[in-house]
């Protein structure tokens, strides 16, 4: 995302996050014109944004007549909490919602959605059309059937009950092989965070993950500032609880050796 | 084409078509780095670049390391004429080859392709990355399993015929009921254009069209000058010999009206 908004002539703007979401009360200091949050759970550290966080982003937004990205990327899968209400719908002349299937069914099929203001949808219109004349026509025709059929719906009760069992499975292995990891933002989505001990770095551990074909990801890949601790993200969507559990075993393995 | 370079920070410049095509001798003082032409069938007059002017075409991108992009728009179905060879054959370290499905086959489906100097393919695998993620994967493997079992073939080989006669119905009504207006560019495509006698504007006849629900196009809305002659862009892939005889003879009676 930093990346496609400097390409576009958008200049990005970092704002701290801690283990709830956004510092919302920085976003002032920052003096911008719109921002972009995962509320429902932030993304990679899984935080759900409190109410009073709420309240702060959409005041400021209004106070600016700015707007609010809401980027609803993977809160469908939620485990041990109920689901989190939308910013869009408590301010939906400032919030811009978007949605995709990318998580919720697969990212091949292309599919994303959006629910703006209505001032803005001419020059949304304009932009989708000139960026790619338009979405795929199938997907669009058989995901609003699977929709309406409530396929979706049964998709999604089923896919809960696997990724919560994967995520356990993560979680588990965690505990038992390398116990002084500790896992963050696991109630919802499909991956989680752990930090590291004291003495590990993120690159030694990448790459010796690397080198027995396991991947993880490393926490300063989605900071634009240098982080006072060390973090690992885990993606467990792809994976079985057998692969996982194997993968943290076999990593271990690797860091013990050292 | 013309407004997406403009707002990607490409400065586009027009350079004059003929009957032919690209007047290939007015890109020196054109002093750009790259052409986009559509040498098998231009679009929309239909010309077939001839063979001096490519070599003139290569020659240029070659003295000013320049590119030349080679939009294959619509060549696989031609009429009258045997198939054209690609500029790219020739010079495919000068020359960006593009497809789509969406003449071939249909637009909803998303598809292209392209034929690239390796020099340049990691500045468009970043691009296309950054544009859109990747195009919808289930058409892709759809589209690879079309060409290798012989679909394609037999997909082209059946429409060559249905879009021929839709071409010669329209041929046929132009002849028959607006005998004045003259066919060009009928070789190939989905389209041809035809030039109006003096005296007929193109807005008039378009707007008399439209109160029919025919929908013509106006030359002026693909250049980006001036032109000395009315001409209207007519679409015939979409449409049955029943529909394209039926909307002529309407046409044909609006315009005696006056």
């Amino acid at each position: 995302v930093w990346r496609f908004a400097a390409d576009h002539g958008v200049i990005p703007v970092a704002v701290a996050v801690d283990e709830h979401g956004l510092e919302a009360d920085r976003l002032e200091r920052a003096q911008v014109q719109a921002v972009l949050l995962t509320p429902a759970h932030q993304f990679p550290l899984g935080g759900v944004l409190p109410p009073d966080r709420r309240q702060q982003v959409l005041a400021w937004a209004r106070h600016h007549r700015a707007f609010v990205i809401e980027d609803d990327y993977d809160a469908e899968y939620r485990y041990n909490r109920q689901p989190i209400g939308a910013l869009q719908g408590l301010s939906p002349d400032r919030v811009i919602y978007i949605g995709s299937a990318s998580k919720i069914l697969a990212p091949a099929l292309r599919l994303g959605w959006l629910a703006a203001p209505p001032s803005l949808l001419p020059a949304l219109i304009y932009h989708k059309r000139f960026a790619d004349f338009g979405s795929p026509l199938l997907e669009q025709l058989a995901y609003a059937e699977f929709l309406r059929d409530g396929g979706l719906d049964r998709h999604l009760r089923r896919m809960r009950i696997v990724y919560r069992r994967r995520r356990d499975a993560l979680i588990s292995a965690l505990a038992r092989h390398l116990p002084a990891w500790r896992p963050v933002g696991e109630a919802a989505g499909l991956h989680l965070v752990t930090t590291l001990p004291p003495g590990l770095t993120e690159q030694l551990v990448v790459q010796k993950a690397a080198a027995r074909s396991i991947r993880v990801y490393p926490m300063r890949d989605y900071s634009q500032r240098r982080l006072k601790t060390s973090a690992l993200v885990f993606g467990y969507g792809f994976l079985t609880e057998e692969h996982i559990e194997r993968g943290i075993v076999e990593l271990a393995k690797a860091l013990s050796k050292d």
